[in-house]
């Protein structure tokens, strides 16, 4: 793949690397590749990072035929740059094209887009504790048509931001509400796809919790609203009496690159990692019993996130005291050692650029 | 509401008015309102219609906060400009906002909007048989922020596009597929709002649909998997030894105005309306006892649209010998009369502009 490079004449200036918060600061570039039907994905390119020009009726605007990916590059601490699980997320980002009728991309043509770009950027790759560069890929349909159908006309495009971690508390345990009135999704819709309609559809229950004093919700299924999906836009997990437990990928919920890691890391531990539906009841009910040990969210901004309490119907459940669990605290530090490469990468997780 | 006007100092030659088709073409202005938080809505404004600037990371790209609507303005038989139902289409437009987390819009504000803009572009409005003017009302995130959510700055537009019939048969009778393998939407999720979401998550089906050889497709619930809801974006009927039959609005199909015009008009003419969960079961039951005397789906874009065959598992059910029903056609008749100012305004349904 050939990839012009237009370079900006006109740099920004970098942001405090301690003050970062999470996909507030984009990078002086940016990738652009159009999709023609008949054509096929053409014209590759680097170029400043600057508006898009799209007209009103772009059907993205309207039909939200759209689909994303996030991953993040860390500087390492040999000082190269490496990308964490980047295959994973661009078969992902296929997957979700796949349901909402976008093409498939090539995914080494993805991985050149991401590396090329990352390179000419690689000034904005912080490197204070717990920072990175948020990679975000991202594809939008843009034909000027108000028909629903699928478009002909697409951009896939990658931009770059320098993060800090993605919760404010950062490891501090979260309180989330258990959301009893508003739906993610359900098997059969787009719940296992990263496309914009299920966030969207989740700032309802979000902004209800804010109000409520919960940084989040915890959904339940859509169907019977007792089994136990996701935390936000996060998996979720339960100790229960040393045990690991979490939601079954029965497409409503997202196939979290961070839950696969989590859950390879725990089995090489060895722990017993379960895949199997739980209700909120059962799981209210084990906590009664001095049971539930920690719970814990994954994804890829905030890597994991301790639950330190859960409020359900009124109650509050208070986890492990609201303090961090080993075993959170254990895999935050396994994954992130990783990534920034201050352990080794058995799983062959790294891609260094 | 002060609503400065540039004018556009190039406008666009005017499409063929017998070969319009749907959302083809746009007219030579558009309205802008933006929203900022702490502000509200600010700088109306009927510009030139050309492209919108946005950055790539506007949260519409990622996360689908957006909203529509879709309603009609018709060159009446007097010569006259007339909207159908305008109002009920802002109420909705601000419902749709409520459940994505936009901010209200004032409905008057929304009117004098689309007045304006009408008036600026009357030319446009097209004349020939079946044509209207298709007034597009939306609602875009526009925060360049990659956090999941609400955005703090939106912009509330509106674009006009000259329109023919929405399905190219016209009032033929068309082809539905009976979905069992995708889900549009359930209670608890964004089912009833018109938000790009539902329009996404429901591509695929359309696309497999069509691979069939059926034109759309006929939604079940997404709970049980066996309850009528909807035909594509249009609201279902069926005529059932002469009651007439629609699913309930229980969150998980859209509030159709053309659905509650048809309901309204036939009560008027003394059917039977029943707005009751019939599952696809006792549909077929009821078509193999004879007793299924019409269907049809009801919207704007299309207005009626005749349902000839219903294909469910592996079976084609054909309704009526897959003519025009006489009440499909009545109730096109009577609506389009009204929406062209041919026959008296006896609800309160049109807005002389």
């Amino acid at each position: 793949m050939d990839i012009k490079i237009v370079k900006n004449s006109n740099p920004k200036v970098k942001p405090d690397q301690n003050n970062l918060g999470f996909g507030n600061y984009f990078t002086d570039h940016m990738f652009i590749m159009d999709y023609t039907k008949g054509i096929g994905w053409h014209d590759p390119r680097v170029a400043p990072y600057g508006p898009l020009e799209l007209d009103p009726s772009a059907m993205v605007f309207h039909y939200a035929q759209e689909t994303f990916e996030g991953l993040k590059a860390y500087k390492a601490v040999d000082g190269s740059i490496q990308l964490f699980r980047v295959r994973d997320n661009l078969k992902r980002l296929n997957i979700s094209n796949d349901r909402v009728c976008i093409p498939q991309i090539d995914e080494k043509m993805m991985f050149e887009a991401i590396k090329t770009l990352i390179e000419v950027d690689k000034d904005w790759i912080p490197s204070a504790p717990g920072t990175s560069l948020y990679v975000r890929p991202f594809v939008i349909a843009t034909d000027p048509y108000l028909g629903v159908r699928p478009a002909g006309t697409y951009k896939f495009m990658v931009i770059l931001s320098p993060v800090g971690a993605y919760y404010k508390e950062g490891l501090n345990p979260t309180k989330i509400y258990v959301e009893d009135k508003y739906v993610r999704a359900v098997p059969g819709g787009i719940g296992f796809a990263k496309t914009g309609g299920n966030y969207a559809a989740s700032l309802k229950a979000q902004v209800e919790a804010n109000e409520k004093g919960y940084s989040q919700v915890l959904w339940l299924d859509g169907k019977e609203r007792k089994y136990i999906e996701e935390v936000g836009t996060s998996n979720a997990f339960f100790k229960i009496e040393g045990k690991v437990y979490t939601a079954p990928l029965e497409g409503s919920i997202l196939s979290g690159i961070t839950r696969d890691s989590a859950i390879r890391l725990m089995k090489d531990w060895g722990y017993e990692v379960i895949e199997q539906r739980m209700t909120i009841q059962e799981l209210k009910d084990l906590y009664e019993e001095g049971k539930l040990e920690e719970a814990f969210a994954t994804g890829t901004a905030a890597v994991i996130s301790p639950i330190g309490t859960l409020g359900w119907n009124g109650e509050d459940m208070v986890i492990n005291e609201s303090r961090i669990g080993a075993l959170s605290q254990k895999l935050y530090d396994a994954i992130t050692s990783i990534q920034y490469g201050k352990d080794e990468d058995k799983f062959d997780w790294v891609t260094k650029i």
